[in-house]
């Protein structure tokens, strides 16, 4: 389904709707980061996506990396918490406009080879000195800098 | 409305919601932390509470803070994030099953005193080494743990 990201956009629709999700940043043993070609909105991602009933946030990050990626990872650590009501996502198919509820946790790779998905029509290891050339919604790239920061407490947004 | 946390229970009922929420350790410069006799279930716990649309996580935090106890704060770090699926909380007026989905904060307060609300029968300022005395729900009690063992990392649960 299509996705349309708006930012303190006048034009947004209110939200109706708050689910919590996780990203991940996924790092190899060369420092590179596993990165998605999302299918519903053309940009690049940290894989990621919105938690399930009867499973913790951890088992949601692991679970959408191995969904969207073909990677098995394991959580390391918290790069920060994204709740910014002013990022709205709005789903065309059902009118759904999404606060953001986002969890950018790191991992590491422990199997699985790079397969693309339904949801991702690339999968890559891309150096992280290369991570902010790829196109990416405002809101991604805010990650992608948190983590390249390396900051010693989380964001808390 | 009257509120039954269920632990790994057989007896629970399904979850059938997620509701992100934000609780609070609010310390002070004697290090003692505000805890509320809660109305709801005669426990003591941290402040804290479900996030609305349109407002940050820690508006909520600061927002929950004030309403249950009379104090203003200011969000310092984050304790952990707690997402147990095996942790119900059921609401026995419309019979929501709850499944925990709470980011423990911590805070400095910067105003107000300590007042009583309906959800709060008594607010209190307790010295550290005291908390573990009152009586909580074991997933309070565990969030109280990993707050005084100031972990160097957050918990991610």
């Amino acid at each position: 389904m299509a996705r349309i990201d708006y930012y303190d956009d006048p034009q947004a629709p209110t939200a109706n709707s708050v689910v919590p999700s996780a990203n991940v940043v996924v790092v190899n043993d060369d420092g590179a980061v596993l990165v998605i070609h999302r299918t519903d909105n053309d940009n690049w991602a940290f894989p990621g996506g919105a938690m399930d009933l009867g499973e913790s946030l951890v088992t949601t990050a692991v679970r959408e990396v191995k969904e969207e990626t073909g990677i098995d990872c394991e959580v390391t650590g918290l790069v920060g918490i994204y709740t910014d009501p002013k990022h709205i996502i709005f789903y065309t198919s059902d009118g759904e406009a999404r606060q953001e509820f986002s969890v950018l946790f790191t991992a590491r790779p422990i199997g699985g080879t790079p397969t693309p998905s339904t949801e991702s029509r690339e999968v890559l290891w891309v150096p992280r000195e290369q991570i902010l050339d790829l196109n990416m919604d405002r809101s991604m790239r805010m990650r992608v800098q948190h983590y390249l920061e390396a900051r010693p407490e989380p964001y808390l947004g």
